[in-house]
């Protein structure tokens, strides 16, 4: 579809949470039509993981996003998705590879939403790409079991924070869950909650180099739980690293059935995005550094670094392997 | 893309004009790609008309639209479009053709948006399909000026109109056209101005029969003028004719350039939109009898009715021609 | 226009604050169309406040909105304009009127938008309606001067908050601005911004109160400064105070033009709203009274009970009157 100037920031550049949206609705459709694909219990395919994802390069306003969708793993109870999203100027004819994305869904019945239901296998056409795909499975289930148990942080407010301090940029926003972001099941779709991460955490990062930045990356993000129809989300945003030139934001999404006496508020999803800051030129500017004070921020501040790291040095190892092919 | 809640009526059934809008979109998409495939001034098309349209299944929310689109034929200056809407149940696999719609589009520079650019010619797998584009062509710009000359009246307000006259259901709204409702050239969108149709000529339906209705169909739409960013439009519908089963809605769009002193109101597009009610089990429900008051209103009840005639006559030629062969 | 999904709440009630936003669209269309009526400088006209307004009785999916503008008195530099607002249902052909509201509007120049323009004078039926006009004009001014000098405080988080005092119920949203809530001028419509109160006010009483809840009324709105496309807009809402069977919510808007260095964040609007809580049928429940903790809690309860106490004695006047007539 084309993009729009709701999809884009001032400066044109399309928001990263557009295109994530339109990922996962094009993971959901595709995975909901392979999971009923045989006689048995109707189902919808729901949200569980999205895997690390790089914004290759920003779409603008104008542009048509050509979203293509392929099934490449399914274990008893989850469907593996790759997306592509390419960016297309109809009027120059050129086309740019904007994001690829693994997604990783769960069926659960119609008629009873607590219940997984089991995926039709696919067929591979070599032996090997079965055993890489049970690769990825593992090692997703492994992350996921690991950043369920670290979720429970909280992001407190500070009165009159300094510039370029964590209190200075953090933001919060809420929404009142409505029909047009639920499915079927009458739960939030992973896109919608995608979307609104990348509202805070663009927020945030633009708070802070008060500059137009643009979404560079998003780290895997895990859905632990269902959101209802009703419910209240609060999404929060708080700077965790810098480096020179990127920023590195924790986002998380508390759910509040505020309607529905028997249950507390909870966390539901938890992830770091990282924006880039962009000169009107389109070129990346230095960031300014982030100033931590407490210890908890500093020690958040070490753990980004780790990531922003190990990231650098996985591309690198990409990058000398793909000059000696 | 997936149909959601605010895509439907309360019954479910997703609105004409949504679907419209999803046609509209996609021929903009391939005729803009396809008028800037050779070197030269950059261009954007511009929906100049929407050939007469048959909804042939009622789409639901939750169901998935197919959207593809060819191109059919290039005249000098306009480009014919076939666009094709599928509807797809992702939880049964049960796939049904909705829409066929045939749309033109005329390229329009993005320097100089009044000069008209040149369209390059595509190639026929066989010399029949260039003669039988040609003569669609001829007999739409023969249509296309004869309704310009038509397109002269107004709607007036009804002080306590009796039930199922034409004062009783007439209906209209104002839009005032925002960033998102625009192409690149600053003009409101085809399908945007169908979308707003379809919901006035729905609520003029509803006002009239007080069930559940869906659009069955739409004559041919013509384009006379381009609508600004920041015009107020208005948009009216009122009843013509009913049939046993059906119901014909003439609709008139009116630009009103209301801070540009230079430019008078003008009427931008006019259109027949033609609903049957349903029952709650899907079933085509009698429409009550249109009661005609004026002159006017019986003229025009017999013009709908020689419409009405017309395509029933040209219905039954093709089946009688699908059962023979 | 036709009530969506999504212009309501999970129980089908439309939320107060889209009725607000068509109001305001209505009364800027009219107004704009006004001062443009003359030869002279292009300008577009912007809200300046809002009267007091009553929900009369609330609009449900899929009734069909009816908005209706008369300019009612022009000063030489604002206009004011009368909307009403009646829903019909249009399958049984009742109305009901939701509404009445009083707006005014200042047109500022197109070309230089800190120039206000002279508004062209209206022609009055009778002396006594200028008169009343007038006496409107000077006493609406009087309001606007005095709230802009109160309109300093701020909303401060409360860590663990005990249910049914202020801190449990407060909230906040976070918005940024883009192309699709502004004039033509590049200044956010008043109309969004009312919406955004309306959202954060209806998510403060729902947690206070754990129900269904709808907007009953909002007091004279006053908007002091204009908000430039870009901006990130914080919407703050407190109770303050409870009756039997309603909540008072006032709402703070404050604008951060972020990557516009030279300005400081700044206080645009604020308001106070009325809400009730409504059982499933439809009836007003019983509240919750409000627990008051600190000094500045205990002054807002009472000076919010003043407020209650003379809106009802007006309405028992006015019935009065009435009931004479």
């Amino acid at each position: 579809r084309i993009m729009r100037p709701d999809d884009a920031n001032i400066a044109g550049n399309v928001h990263g949470g557009t295109i994530l949206k339109m990922i996962e609705e094009a993971g959901a459709i595709i995975s909901t039509r392979h999971c009923n694909s045989q006689a048995g219990e109707p189902c919808v395919a729901a949200l569980a993981r999205v895997e690390r994802t790089d914004f290759l390069s920003p779409m603008c306003i104008g542009e048509v996003a050509n979203v293509s969708a392929e099934i490449t793993y399914t274990s008893r109870h989850s469907v593996e998705v790759q997306v592509n999203v390419m960016s297309e100027n109809i009027l120059t004819g050129a086309k740019k590879v904007t994001n690829k994305a693994t997604l990783w869904y769960v069926p659960l019945s119609l008629k009873n939403v607590n219940k997984v239901l089991e995926v039709p296998p696919i067929q591979y056409a070599r032996k090997e790409q079965e055993d890489e795909g049970k690769k990825r499975y593992e090692e997703q289930k492994l992350d996921r079991l690991e950043t369920k148990q670290r979720n429970g942080d909280v992001i407190l407010p500070v009165i009159n924070p300094e510039p370029h301090t964590v209190g200075y940029s953090q933001s919060s926003l809420i929404h009142l869950v409505g029909p047009s972001d639920c499915t079927l099941l009458g739960f939030v779709h992973g896109g919608v909650t995608m979307k609104l991460m990348d509202e805070v955490a663009g927020i945030v990062a633009a708070r802070h180099c008060k500059t137009n930045i643009v979404t560079a990356s998003v780290d895997a993000i895990n859905f632990h739980e269902k959101i209802k129809k009703g419910c209240v989300i609060t999404v929060s945003g708080r700077m965790t690293f810098t480096s020179n030139k990127s920023m590195e934001i924790e986002v998380f999404v508390d759910a509040d059935p505020f309607v529905d006496e028997s249950r507390e508020r909870y966390r539901a999803v938890s992830a770091f995005f990282t924006y880039v800051s962009l000169s009107k030129e389109g070129k990346p500017l230095p960031v300014p550094q982030l100033l931590t004070e407490t210890e908890d921020e500093k020690r958040r501040f070490e753990e980004g670094k780790g990531r922003y790291l190990q990231t650098k040095a996985k591309r690198q190892a990409q990058m000398q392997q793909a000059a000696q092919q």
